[in-house]
């Protein structure tokens, strides 16, 4: 072969390998290889508020730990951290953001005034002092604090005595501590042969509220096997105890009255006694099964995916801080440490239409013929709703691809904790038509627009229960607010039969499902149009009337009548229905929301409207091991009334339109069509990841 | 440069290129460069009947078509195809499956008899009688027809009256035609100028009942203007005419009353005397924009896709014929022509929890100033909610990647109609869990399942409005029956102001949308363990129980009290809540669903549970142009109640749990961590259709 020929030779195989490399590096970009799906947002609207986010956002980490520095500094070396605070301790019980003034808020966002001042409230125990008390103070302004204004007298009518404080974790340890040292070891035989306990295979789980008189702190506390793992909620055994804590000193705490299977006993030492004596009858309860009944370990292998939610071209939505904007709506939110999500300055195609919108409480009432159940009525702001809206699973608790935030939280304990995925934030594909008409009447056409929603989500796991809190955002100019309830229920003992079956039904071998009631409180400031809104209620009645063309027959004609709905005038110093107080003091309301409720006109006003939302919930066999959502589901659903001139969604670019002779499989007339083009990449999905346990 | 430093260069970009060419090619076959997603169920479940699809599935087109032969033949050479037929002919109305009896079902699914013989009912009108009326003939056996039999006495009591026979298209037709060629040539002055009526931009919408005593067949017809791909229902002109269209003669078909403005008058004639005299207030009406308010054209271009609900591993559930089966579920599906979508042997792991959950009627009661719209008592069975379940398009009506299931269908005319997409059937991702709990009490861990359930759904494009029925079926065994409401509202002229407005809201410049109710029945033929079933209702109320250890306090402590609930027991002869003779004779009700209830026993019998679930429609201005399903949504929800001795969703595939101490991100122990890995496919996506319009 001449060199002629190799040289030729060559040049051809170039000529070959560079093609067939340009076919292979152009397809990369073309149909047949295909990219991964883009996951940005493209832009910011031009609504957006640049000053809005800040206003409204959770303190952070550097904010927390300036005004812990601050009060540190200001009230001396006898303050304890919270985390090992005694009662008889001073200590910072929590620090979260004080919202800012309305007025001084829409001054800055509606009329370029300045920001109001970024402040914290802090809540401070003192109990190392002659009268003990609960201190509120505001401190600012962030980020660096130089005042710090004590608030107690202005927003409770006077001081805060301190019986009315919400639990430390060393008060409860301290409690159990008590029992295990000073009253177990009253009853060694009875307990370690009925329950087979070893020292570490119980748990207590408390009623509250603890007593039943203002200034009582004495607790029912309902014993339940305790093994790694298990949902100990499912577990009594039977017994119950009322320990007395209100001293400030634990050597002076006692057992004031033991409960077991139906009878009362003043100790734990008399228990024993009549064990021994062959006098009781007992119910012996075996040691759960780690991979029991209450276990949520899975029982199967897993298997193929169910159907995941994917953004072909990305979000639809952006994140920043706690500012989210979509093509539709812009809203801030965060988190009361106690009351939970909220969101604010709620805005539709960049108009306001609520200024806050949040939850406030979370209450649930149990019955059951057990002291400990039959006493609890559980406020859980107290335990604090946005404390423990933790750890959010992507590709369960929300989308795979929704949008994690983190939040951090200071309460209980002097140092900021951090919150990982508090909060996931998703556009919901909700397989569902938002609305749609095929014509077959005169024209032959078809229009519809597929069902999608902003969602923005946290859950609040508060002892045995997850309540997921969702506000959604609907393209029609809708605001909905949810709660799903899930998780453990709470039980009592089944020991005495057809009556204990009164309040339930058995879960267990020797298990109540203790029946129940939730109710969730929320307050919406709404703003439409503005501040002034009027409240109207519209009903139908139906009324007989006369067929005017043939007078002798009667048509039954609905009709509207109209009549006023309570809601109240919005009070800068009425901004929360709740309050953390109630719970260990429901006897002496310390900021009463039926007060709220008086004689005021509401027209032209501007107005809050509390709305309760509840459920009943009867526990049967399959709670066990957890309560399903599905059913357990309230909220509201604020849907514009005559606010535009038609429906807004008629504008959404997802619209589908195409009549008779067109080719809707053409993607120029009908988008949906291009559906499998658009979607021919791979979903761009962030790794795993998980850190709140 | 000489040869050989080219040929050097040569070679090294040849293997430069070689190399890059193979890290293509080779990667088009690895893990960088992904495949399609799988689109192929794997494998029916072994508890599948092969029997169990043919008993309940609608009649195809061959079935039809032998039906139609066999009573064409039978029947005589008077028949007219119904497409043609005048009130004085016989004509075939319809033909559809006639269910089997439950009993001989059962005796074939559970007891391996013979399946019973498949049939056909068949309506025929026999206008062209000296006696006309409505027979209503069982054909058999399926699919070689021998035998018909009478079923109209013993299901009916007596012969059909031929008044009460459900409207053809041929006679809408004619009464247009009388409209447009009797009566509105004595007012062309004044159609032309107030409506700019052209002689083809006006429609008619009929009230319905016809009437207001048994008998009578006179009809309330509004006029519309009518331009082409406008919704004519937003766009009432104000007039309205009584026609009288008893006879069976169309010549002898008259205009009563004509309603225009709130004045009645004998005829048009009168109208248009007073009219050119001057002494009538008329509302000229300009004819609508091709573009205005009440098009669903789009009013923006497409923006990026909202998410959309994908399968990286395949669909978890197949459709064989009218079979549905999941992991967990297997059921029938079909639709009544008139009752519409309907399940049937609805099995959850196997074991039957329904015979039969079925749509039954779909009713709606207007309110408004002017007589058509008062007179309007829609039941849409009489027009057919399976006859009309049409044109479901994909990645609006239903997510994109379902199955979509063709039906046919035999009302109103001789020819068997094709109904493309009048079903789809998917699996619904929910984007919340179904259960979760985050423990931090003792143990550390977390559980959870994605909430995803298969839903079959229908739309019935019902005139103005579409009903988008949904029966779902979750993985806790519940089963879930609900109903949207959307497309057009039915409004009427808004002349009369302040009074108008008492039935309900101006929703364009005169307008008004008319106040209704929307009412759903279902039948809810379940068969939990087994056909001997109870009913129980449970209620709690709060009695006030002083505390046990302390009894000078009272609690209130809530406790169930339990009570019947009235439901009937299963007959045959009871197949149906309602029928479509009701709606032009609603004064004679054919079948009284009142006759069902009666004080039998309800302990451990077959029981059908009759549900009806409504809601009030005040139309607002949002309404327009179509009526969103947010917040027009009823149903019912069946859960298991103690009937499993724990949530069957703990044995899902997909339940997630890890705890402390392990790491989540890890595929083998977490599989949600798996998801970014699973997805590394694209979508497999069947090409947009449709073929409905």
């Amino acid at each position: 072969m001449n060199l002629k020929v190799v040289l030729v030779f060559l040049a051809l195989s170039l000529i070959t390998i560079f093609a067939l490399a340009y076919v292979l590096l152009t397809s990369r970009g073309g149909s047949s290889l295909p990219p991964r799906c883009p996951s940005v947002f493209p832009h910011a609207q031009p609504w957006t508020h640049p000053g809005q986010s800040q206003l409204f956002a959770d303190l952070s980490r550097e904010e927390l730990t300036a005004v812990m520095s601050f009060l540190t500094q200001k009230l001396g070396p006898d303050l304890v951290d919270a985390a090992q605070a005694r009662p008889s301790d001073n200590c910072i019980f929590s620090v979260e953001l004080q919202l800012p003034p309305k007025a001084a808020a829409l001054a800055h966002l509606d009329r370029g005034g300045p920001p109001p001042a970024r402040e914290a409230l802090a809540i401070v125990f003192f109990g190392g002092q002659p009268q003990p008390n609960v201190t509120e103070l505001v401190v600012g302004p962030l980020p660096q604090p130089s005042y710090m204004r004590d608030v107690t007298v202005q927003r409770h009518g006077g001081p805060l005595p301190y019986h009315r404080r919400p639990m430390l974790a060393t008060e409860s340890a301290q409690m159990w501590t008590h029992l295990k040292e000073v009253e177990f070891p009253k009853a060694p035989v009875f307990l370690a042969s009925v329950f087979n306990y070893n020292g570490s295979t119980l748990a207590a789980l408390h009623a509250t509220p603890r007593g039943l008189r203002s200034g009582d702190r004495a607790t029912w506390i309902a014993l339940h096997h305790n093994i790694s793992g298990v949902g100990i909620f499912l577990h009594p055994v039977g017994l119950e105890l009322l320990l007395d804590h209100r001293a400030l000193d634990p050597a002076h705490w006692a057992v004031q009255q033991v409960f077991y299977l139906g009878h009362y006993y003043a100790d734990l030492g008399q228990l024993e006694w009549e064990f021994k004596a062959g006098r009781l009858d007992v119910v012996r309860v075996p040691l759960p099964l780690p991979d029991g009944a209450s276990s949520l370990r899975s029982r199967v292998s897993p298997g193929p995916l169910p159907p995941l939610e994917i953004s072909p071209q990305g979000s639809r939505y952006s994140v920043q801080g706690h500012l989210v904007e979509s093509f539709l709506w812009t809203f801030a939110f965060g988190h009361g440490a106690f009351s939970g999500m909220r969101i604010f300055d709620v805005r539709f195609k960049g108009e306001r239409v609520a200024y806050e919108v949040s939850v406030q409480e979370c209450v649930s009432v149990y019955g059951a013929d057990s002291p400990k159940t039959m006493m609890t009525r559980y406020l859980d702001s107290s335990y604090g709703l946005g404390r423990h809206s933790r750890g959010l699973v992507r590709g369960v608790d929300c989308p795979y691809q929704s949008t994690m935030v983190d939040t951090h939280v200071l309460v209980g304990q002097g140092a900021v904790q951090l919150l990982p995925g508090a909060v996931c934030i998703f556009e919901e594909a909700q397989g569902l038509p938002l609305r749609r008409h095929h014509n077959q009447l005169q024209s032959h056409f078809y229009g519809g627009l597929a069902g999608s929603a902003l969602v923005v989500r946290s859950v609040s796991s508060v002892g045995n229960y997850d309540y997921i809190w969702d506000f959604v955002l609907h393209p029609n100019g809708a605001l909905e607010g949810r709660v799903h309830a899930t998780g453990y229920i709470n039980t009592a003992f089944l020991s005495q039969g057809e009556e204990s079956l009164l309040f339930g039904n058995r879960v267990g071998e020797q298990v109540l499902g203790a029946v129940h009631t939730h109710a969730f409180h929320f307050k919406l400031d709404l703003d439409v149009a503005g501040l002034k809104n009027w409240v109207v209620a519209e009903d139908v009645v139906f009324k007989p009337v006369a067929a005017p063309w043939s007078l002798e027959h009667q048509l039954q004609r609905p009709q509207l009548t109209r009549y006023q709905l309570v809601v109240t005038r919005r009070k800068e110093e009425e901004s929360q229905s709740s309050s953390i107080y109630y719970q260990n003091d429901i006897w002496t309301a310390t900021a009463a929301f039926a007060d709220f409720i008086n004689n005021e006109t509401l027209l032209g006003e501007d107005l809050v409207a509390w709305v309760t939302a509840s459920f009943l919930h009867i526990p049967h066999a399959e709670d066990v091991p957890n309560t399903v959502t599905l059913g357990n589901r309230v909220g509201f659903l604020l849907r514009p009334y005559n606010f535009f001139d038609e429906d807004p969604s008629i504008f959404s670019p997802g619209s589908v339109y195409f009549e008779k002779g067109q080719d809707a499989g053409l993607c120029s007339v009908n988008h949906v069509a291009c559906i499998p083009h658009l979607t021919a990449c791979v979903p761009d999905l962030p790794p795993f990841s998980y850190q709140d346990l």
